[in-house]
């Protein structure tokens, strides 16, 4: 059996997210797996590198699985992309060592969300920004966001999901974010953010606060009592799933 | 009367083009004068700084009309964009002179083509660009290209449409074109082309040719020998509508 990885570009739209759940369901995990299983003519588990909540994108995504097939790489990712639907593309697909584990080896991911801020709405990339139309001070929310670098405990970004199997298995709320960047180009406002790991619904709970914050609605140095106080009604609003997009994983 | 000036992003998926033409087409300047009509209580003609192609998208395509409504620019705005549909929005509105002509009193205008050019197919921006999976060379695109730029006579690379009435009124095929330029981020290649106007399909059928020498499929120093021949059979095919993008015009 060789270890395949692939990495994996789609449009969350019409995704109830990465991860199979229940049946009948559409996921990403689900149809991959479906296009993998055709192809290779054997049962199949296809890993991520974690899940991607209902409607979010992905540019990055990696996964891997274990395959019997004798296809070159090359055969089996155009093979793999002609059983895919249209919102779904292997960009990548190559042999790993037998102990690569797409959700155990990562270092770091990086996320991006776009905020399309001005009066008239987002016509263009309507479903890959979330379009906020009350003026964003960029300057404000960088000076807060520097509070969220490093090793902290970000219990008050963790949503509160009592249906959500995850959480309930949840130790830790430390995570080490590496790099947060914010930037502004035109209306558009772009927040990259890059750690070791990402609680559910992590970076649309700061990029929710980081809003309020850039609005003037919540104060500059909101974000230090907010991780201190450890508790989700302390922060501010979950961001939209649309804006939110897995740039790129690191093993 | 007062003379209004609008700047408009829309998605050229489902319009059969800017232009007015047969009853029932769903076209831009269509679902515009009907909004207006609207909103301002009058017959009204909308003009545009010139016709984009069915499928063509535009970020800053630029019109005018004449109204007699009093309302600010602002709510004017608001109240158009609340009736327009979801791929069309007017980005900026203002007062122009009486005299602003948004077709007449055009001195540039930049057109952008974007090509995704890597083996699996594009999803985000399945819409924005043209998919092309065989290795295009930017640099032999980029030498090639130098020929293009300044006062020529454009002949070759102008549609044959017997059925298109603006190319019968056609008269001078010379044009201007003071920037061209090619750059490749990552996958994606972007064409960026200002002239002081465009004949019709002919940034789509510049780029097919540049596509053809990038492949090298056709010889670098091709564009010489196109640009001499004036005829259009000489020259490479029409690239894709949906790669198209009209960025900006200036007046």
């Amino acid at each position: 059996m060789r270890t395949i990885k692939i990495t994996i570009e789609y449009l969350g739209l019409h995704f109830k997210g990465w991860q199979i759940q229940r049946p009948h369901q559409r996921t990403v995990q689900g149809v991959i797996t479906a296009a993998i299983k055709k192809i290779c003519q054997h049962p199949v588990t296809v890993i991520g590198s974690g899940r991607t909540d209902s409607g979010v994108h992905a540019l990055g995504q990696v996964a891997h699985f274990k395959t019997s097939s004798s296809l070159s790489c090359e055969k089996l990712l155009k093979a793999l992309n002609a059983h895919l639907p249209q919102d779904v593309s292997i960009t990548d697909l190559c042999n790993a060592p037998n102990d690569f584990h797409a959700q155990y080896s990562v270092i770091t991911k990086t996320y991006r969300y776009v905020i399309l801020n001005r009066q008239s709405r987002s016509v263009l990339d309507h479903d890959l920004c979330y379009f906020h139309p009350h003026r964003i001070n960029v300057a404000r929310m960088k000076r807060a966001s520097t509070s969220l670098i490093g090793t902290k405990d970000f219990k008050s970004f963790v949503a509160n999901d009592p249906a959500n199997r995850s959480q309930q298995k949840l130790k830790s709320t430390i995570r080490t974010i590496t790099d947060l960047s914010i930037s502004r180009n035109k209306d558009y406002i772009y927040i990259k953010i890059t750690a070791n790991g990402f609680l559910y619904k992590m970076v649309r709970n700061i990029v929710g606060t980081l809003i309020k914050i850039g609005e003037g609605t919540l104060p500059e140095k909101m974000i230090q009592d907010i991780l201190k106080a450890k508790d989700r009604s302390t922060a501010g609003p979950t961001a939209p799933a649309k804006g939110l997009c897995l740039l790129e994983v690191k093993y």
